[in-house]
């Protein structure tokens, strides 16, 4: 399946329990980073909370300690730009669950965050969360360098904005025809760039910023990754098309067939299933191609890849 | 009136000529900033131009070349967080106005960003705005200090989040019986705390941000501007408080008498008319008292807070 020589034999429980051991680092850093639920005003926090502490794949942070893990990122940077990234990820699913946007009542397999606390607690829930990603970031004490914590503020904010993942939204809602602009006309290559800014943006600033976390990152190998992450982002989100077709809600946590409910375009809707999951193979092979100069060095990035592809939820 | 000596006979033609400059640069700032409305996602582009150019007082910039004047601060520095200032203000309007927020259909005289362009765009242009605030303070080539500049942008995330002003709306919300808590029920600091989260965090940050934007600011010069800006944030929301019951639709370019519409608390409702604008010169003596230590070199700042005090609109 593309793997690189030599990693095939890596026994599955130790992915397994390195994923669950940066998944509970990522979430215990959320914890701390976010105010505490009876912090004025509560009610805000407390939603916060709900909506950022429950559960999900966690796969950005798992991108970012992979990154890191390159180069031996210390885990103190590594815990706040996973919290960092998830802020924004959180903030991004919380808008685009609001009835005014997909109109989504579950995810995670709870009640999205308006229909538990109200679309204007939701509204402010995501706009806080996303502040929060900046404060993080612009933390004392965490990155030992000031010039190199700018340039991670900028490539998050750019990864994050109207040229990112908020204007590949506006690509997907224009698409979906709640965009004021022609809906049904998208090809393929209009879907990879809409894929490439909703969703891959912000996977690549993931794979970006945890390897940043380094001591001493050098520029060739951020640009390898760079090129890693665009294979794994598209990866990521043709998968997403295809469980989104072929999963339950229950397996999902989220509404299963609501990309065809909602007549959007997908990679299975264009292409077809067959097809998708030959792109998916593609992708992936392009992906692992793309770390083959890190060998060894690279293990949980390679590992990670071959989780997104073949996840089942 | 409070004013210092010396300043009483500047002439206000002088000021007036000084304060539309410092808007016209505010004005070549954001537009230089914001995306062309041509970039894709144009719908997106085009309607953040919208709200954010669409006039306004720009008060929180004037406050940022006001403060950055004391010490001589470059100009492109304080352009740069004029911009970046009126990005994150403009954004709590936008989502502020949205059906599930205060309802508005009117604002800087002309339509609502979701009444011209769709809630879902609306939420969208809120949210790309705060990001490219960011985005703008992260900007490389403008600020010579990262140290500094990674401070700016903590400064900036503090005052905009759920412990600042989106925190404030949330309190506001609650207030107006929108956000599931208690409403009815608040007194005068209740009141005086949602103000200080609610516009004080924003005004605050924009006058330390401007003085951050000197060549070597100095921390007891940070400190008394500090004191400056809790003063003249909680004056420019008491003397908001006395237009929306005492000023028309057409001359405030949005619509008068919302706050009793809405039962909302304000001063005026918690303590009346005359109570409060006897609070306004209290607050605006206090503010003027504190810019006492930097004489002349406040010029700019005394001027402005005269205005904020004794403006019509």
């Amino acid at each position: 399946m593309g793997h690189q020589a030599g990693f095939q034999d890596a026994p599955q429980e130790d992915f397994l329990l390195w994923m669950s051991t940066a998944r509970a680092r990522a979430e215990a850093a959320l914890e701390a980073f976010l105010p505490a639920a009876v912090a004025l005003p509560a009610q805000l926090h407390t939603a916060m909370r709900y909506s950022a502490l429950g559960g999900g794949k966690r796969i950005r942070p798992l991108l970012a300690y992979a990154a890191g893990a390159i180069a031996d990122a210390p885990e103190k940077r590594l815990d706040a730009v996973a919290a960092a990234i998830e802020c924004v990820h959180v903030y991004s699913l919380v808008h685009d669950d609001l009835p005014c946007m997909d109109d989504d009542v579950l995810r995670r397999g709870r009640p999205t965050c308006h229909v538990e606390f109200g679309e204007a607690t939701a509204l402010l829930v995501g706009d806080s969360l996303q502040t929060l990603a900046f404060e993080i970031l612009a933390s004392e004490g965490i990155f030992p360098d000031a010039a190199r914590q700018v340039r991670m503020l900028g490539l998050l904010a750019q990864a994050t904005g109207s040229r990112g993942m908020a204007g590949g939204q506006m690509i997907d809602l224009a698409a979906a025809g709640k965009g004021g602009e022609d809906s049904g006309s998208m090809d393929f290559s209009g879907l990879e760039l809409m894929h490439a800014m909703k969703t891959g943006a912000l996977i690549r600033a993931a794979v970006l910023l945890g390897a940043l976390c380094a001591d001493a990152p050098e520029e060739n190998e951020l640009a390898a990754l760079d090129r890693y992450a665009k294979h794994a982002g598209l990866l990521f989100q043709v998968v997403d098309d295809i469980l989104d077709c072929t999963a339950s809600t229950a397996t999902l946590g989220k509404t299963a067939g609501k990309d065809a409910a909602d007549a959007k375009p997908t990679c299975v809707s264009l292409m077809g299933l067959a097809e998708a999951r030959s792109l998916a193979a593609d992708l992936e092979r392009q992906a692992l191609d793309s770390l083959a100069p890190f060998g060894e060095r690279a293990k949980r990035l390679v590992q990670l890849t071959a989780f997104i592809a073949h996840r089942s939820f």
